[in-house]
């Protein structure tokens, strides 16, 4: 590993405490690199802006910093060991490719904000891309309840039989909840679209850079003003986010248990695709649904990255060590989550709906509902209704569900599913992003 | 407590259970039940425009409504363990009003989207009251920080002494902390701005409810379309306000941990307002910081409930009594939030602030970054000016705080707090609450 | 209110902030009231052997405190708002009877070692019930798996049927299960037993209180010797007990779990008593299974509280007013715990057993695991075995499931499940609380 | 990768999804697997004593096991992404040495009860090396009181100055409290001391194993009985586990804390060893304690991994696939404590402590508590006592602190402070580790 800047003469640091104190940061730093780069060309922008450097040098570390995202890209460049972090391996970079001027990139910032932005643009992109994921996610069960509109299922509640529902309504919810799930992510993503680059270590710098332009160049909506309340937001943003990102995570626990309880013998309500079931080392009869199943396990993962935040950041003002600890939650839950949304629309698309045994599961029972309503509707209170149809269930008949299925016509329900709007809202969200 | 609707004839439950299953439903009731008929009127109104219900039937039902909500004001009518919950005490209270046309209410919804719009309702009054909360509290510190934008403090970071800083500087940091937290809790309800009412039990009900006309005379910005993602969220809705509450629950913790550590006797940069200290029990010599002690411990509650939230979000579709557990942790955060938040003007107002001890913290040393700055500035490389300053940090002598404060001159920083800036932000927020 | 000790004359506290400072301290004091008479009376016998009291004044207040308890328990004092704390209550009742001695109960002790002696012993005691209550659970599950020792019922794994099993199995499961839940309280309690009054604020007292006699006056098994180490233990001991009263909590969720899987219309394996299930306010048909519902969202309140401490526990050494609030996570769990835990044996023992149900549910496919393991024993790898039972799974007929359930022999199993062992540890545990 | 054992014919899984439902498996199995060979080798003596292997087969089987640990340590042989996980890796070296009998070694066991006895002895040998380096800590930690037995330094509450102090009575707190986190590690190792080999999927199996034999053989105190119960254990034994490992960290923590703050200018009572602290990449006066600030961070990663396994632990009975991700948690647990535990000897030892800044620090009014406890030794109430020197705290002048310090003779207290009681309990506990 290089010499690091602040190194101190005296400093005999043994190699356990080393490690520890590294920890998985490099490795970290590999997701947050590309947006270092982005956030260091900008800063070299504003240098020459203020003619802190020249326009030939900025150029020529410019040209050298797209030479690195290329070389990355490319595969051609590693962040790996070698390094103490992202940081360094930039300034390297340039030290290599343009000589001492490469050195010039440091001025007028800290690591403290270098940080801090890519941090800021390494969520930004998150959140779009989680957002994006979640409206294809929501496209694959809005397809899929528009084919079963009005196919009927059992609705339970308490996980018991209820009344008469659809295929298309149970579909049509993971539409709706993944489109308000992207518009969260959206909401979350315009909350954290500040930049804090030019906020050094927490109190500012005596160059006048020009915060604005810097924050125009990067895109972000706003710049973030005051430098303590920078260094205040490491680990509160990265809270919200998760939290954001808990939401499509919860929406995936729900589908997957479905899934799971659906494919049981008992209710046989769904066949699993192939890709979503393995077999058992002692058991030569099982097709287990092992996809579902580690996919309910998502949002823990987000939840325990939650808490490990919360935990961490007890703090007076200031920039403590322990923010370090900040990026690998936040990163671990940003990643888990994308591995599982884009397995969703195949999951949602390929799911086998055994439709006999989903109408088979409707018992005569299941039409009090409608019948005490209907009573109510009649003329007497609901209650006297409800208590007649509640002394009476034996007398109730098996009938087509599709009648019960369309007779409940409010916006949204059953016989009317409002398909129409939630696309629209699709579409309106994915313009927006 | 009165028979239930649902009561059954072979139901024996003993009281053990009974107390059990109860819970502290009906003391929470107390929180939600003037939303509970809010809405309740909503829906009497939609009865009315399709003709369920007469329209002298709803006006009269209307106005006893009305009166409950009066009462309840007036302290002449409580919730209480008589009551099952807040939905059977509407009714109660109706019929002991109306006669039967009371029990006319239930028609067309179930406890369950009852109980959904009247949480949104409490939740989006909730995020309005802390928003307007955080926003009094940006203001006490914008007006500390106008008072004093020059006078200096040290700037710490890692708790060590690291550049001259100023009580402008600290106590902006906490207006634009407390305005971004307003920010999120608008943002927050605009995500669940959603009328659930008229999803029933999630599966719609067989009478064509006029939701729209429901979602404009609750003035809620959108209708939430699908009645099983309706169920679906309750308790993540909750998980995302108790998110958002936490942002200024931990700005609160940052500022009571500054406020103690500078209350110590070492540090000696604040002089607490006696109403936030206490004595000791067997230490006659003591003044202690227990308010801001307090104060830090507030997120910690909210972290707490948003555990308990997520571990019990684990369920296949549609309604689960466990769902009935999502109510406590939110009326606890919400609850204790506003406890604290509205003691914070004061606490900002009456910290004294000892300028003396303040500046005579600010050593030579603090002003290296200043002079490696500037150096580079003239044209050394950072690298080089930094090993420079660093191996000559005695040479540097003490000299008007002032000067370096002036000098960090970028948007936010000490010489430009953009206290202009951040004023417009809370004004632009309060006018969109 | 009384006027504190520590009032100091210049303290002006608005009635908001000593209504948040207050919190609800003296609502959670009740449950630890009558420990801290215990460790008073204790401290008073103490202050005896060295004659900082007279034998006769130690007496008479002893005399007070023993009818304090009395009073207590039969209804005649009151714990209420009219006192500050227990700490108060006990002062103020003592001055009352006995007059200005009352007054001498506190020397040598703060209410630092004061609160954390008293929670210890309600600890102790609350684990000594939890753990009785959860051998109890045992009993129940026992008693059940004896009398169905091998009727069958079928062995889920990712809820696909996998190989016959037995009530016996399953019942003996929840046996097991909640004895060596009470086999951690046990360790758990022997962990916290130690003795922290004497240790005043955390750095000890200029009298020499003869700790180890007061250490085996209240029965502790040890002394908390430093009196640093022991306000630190504020809050830790308390995250201990929890997570040791998780454990009873994550069972009674796995077995409420499986209650509500298997009363499914789909399952139908079990019927719940009436006791445990309610109706649907608007679906006359429905019987829900809300007591296991409920019974689910135990242990995530108690992860709540888990958490609520831990976020909690991030301060440097020494007491801090932060810690407060480490009482009512604490007492939040137990309470909750034990109103859930003395439901369990009525639920076992009243939940009805559909033998037929589950006899049916047992298909040929499930003897599959059986002859591989045959096959393998007969000489074949077991890859190859697997592989030829899985190539003919038609082949396989229906058998009767009770020569399977006993085949598996092994210590534990089906054929073979250690009653007697189980019922010994039981017993062996009882012995040792 | 190998086919495994269960793919079944129609089995196309797309390599996004492999690679999810893979996850980090096989890496985290490198911690697991020399126990998972270990409990191997005791299934194949077992299999031996029961006949199902010949005894040859065995033994040529278990030299096959002993090289592959072999091989491991010398690292010649490298768990990587060629193997599923170790299970397989195990397995294809068998083949690899003894052909197909290699095979064998799947009879009767169940990849379930395979990985629930690697795992309890992973905790096993995690719990003793915790509890080892929680010792080596304490004795640290008793070294330094011993030679500061009755240096002076302030004692806080609050954070504010109580009464005088001594080193010794601060690091005999640490001595202490690692004491008492190896004993809890020692009782939560005894209590997930049980044997779960031969449980199979959960459902036992049709071969007569000789379990107990197993259960010698691999050192566990109990035999876990139960096949259900075994499974159910999947999760919660990890989960007491981190609550174990969670005391130490906490410890940590405050230590930690301790550090960060009197290492300050303001307080100046420590300086840490130069291998603790680095510099700052902008100011060039900077010496930052890091790793104390990261050392804090070690009990919220703790907590985070809790709350993680608390959220996924919400499942009927039976094995399911989430249950995989209870692997990652617990491991990343005990590594990151690991890593950070055996830094705090050194820690402790190499810190200077700075007597005079310490001993300057107390100032006359922390008297107060000794005088007032003087008054009520001599007859005065304690509460008049204090309100007299409350009201003449100008009056107490300066006083040699030893004298202070050495009055408070209480067991444990800084007059006293019962260091070989400490170091009996350490002793005690390495012998019974």
């Amino acid at each position: 590993m290089k010499q690091p800047l602040w190194a101190k003469a005296n400093a005999s640091m043994d190699e356990r405490t080393m490690r520890f104190m590294a920890g998985r940061d490099v490795h970290l730093d590999q997701h947050l690199l590309p947006f270092d780069i982005q956030a260091t060309r900008a800063h070299v922008a504003g240098l020459a802006d203020i003619n802190a450097l020249s326009g030939d040098t900025a150029s020529t570390i410019d040209a050298a910093l797209e030479q690195m995202l290329s070389d990355i890209d490319a595969g051609k460049f590693i962040l790996d060991d070698r390094y103490e972090d992202g940081h360094s391996a930039i300034e390297d970079y340039l030290v290599s490719r343009v000589g001492e001027d490469g050195k010039r990139v440091h001025l007028g910032r800290s690591r403290n904000d270098q940080v801090l932005v890519a941090l800021r643009l390494y969520m930004k992109d998150a959140l779009t891309r989680a957002a994006l994921l979640s409206l294809d996610a929501a496209d694959a069960a809005l397809q899929r309840a528009r084919a079963h509109e009005f196919d009927p299922m059992p609705g339970y509640t308490h996980m018991q039989r209820a009344v008469p529902s659809s295929i298309g309504l149970w579909m049509a919810s993971f539409a709706e909840g993944f489109c308000s799930s992207a518009s969260l992510l959206r909401l979350t993503r315009s909350w954290i679209d500040e930049c804090p680059l030019g906020t050094a270590a927490g109190y500012g710098v005596n160059i006048d850079l020009p915060r604005e332009h810097t924050t125009e160049r990067l895109a972000f909506e706003r710049t973030l003003l005051n430098p303590m309340h920078a260094q205040a937001t490491r680990g509160s943003s990265e809270l919200q986010v998760l939290s954001a990102l808990w939401q499509p995570a919860q929406i995936i626990r729900r589908l997957a248990w479905d899934l799971v309880l659906f494919s049981t013998a008992e209710f046989g309500f769904v066949s699993l695709p192939p890709a979503a079931t393995t077999g058992s080392s002692i058991m030569p009869n099982k097709h287990n649904p092992d996809l579902p199943e580690l996919l309910r396990g998502i949002a823990p993962i987000i939840s325990g990255c939650m808490t490990e935040l919360q935990c961490t950041l007890a703090l007076p003002s200031g920039y403590h060590r322990d923010l370090q600890h900040t990026k690998e939650p936040l990163i671990r839950g940003v990643t888990t989550l994308f591995q599982a949304l884009e397995l969703i629309p195949d999951l949602i698309s390929n799911t086998t709906f055994n439709l006999d045994r989903m109408r088979s599961a409707i018992d005569p029972s299941m039409y009090a509902t409608d019948d005490a309503v209907q009573l109510a509707i009649d003329g007497h209170t609901f209650r006297d209704a409800y208590r007649h149809v509640a002394d009476n269930l034996d007398a109730l008949d098996n009938r087509d569900p599709a009648v019960s299925i369309k007779a409940r016509s409010s916006l949204g329900a059953t016989g009317n599913l409002a398909l129409a709007q939630i696309e629209a809202r699709i579409t309106a969200l994915r313009t927006d992003l």
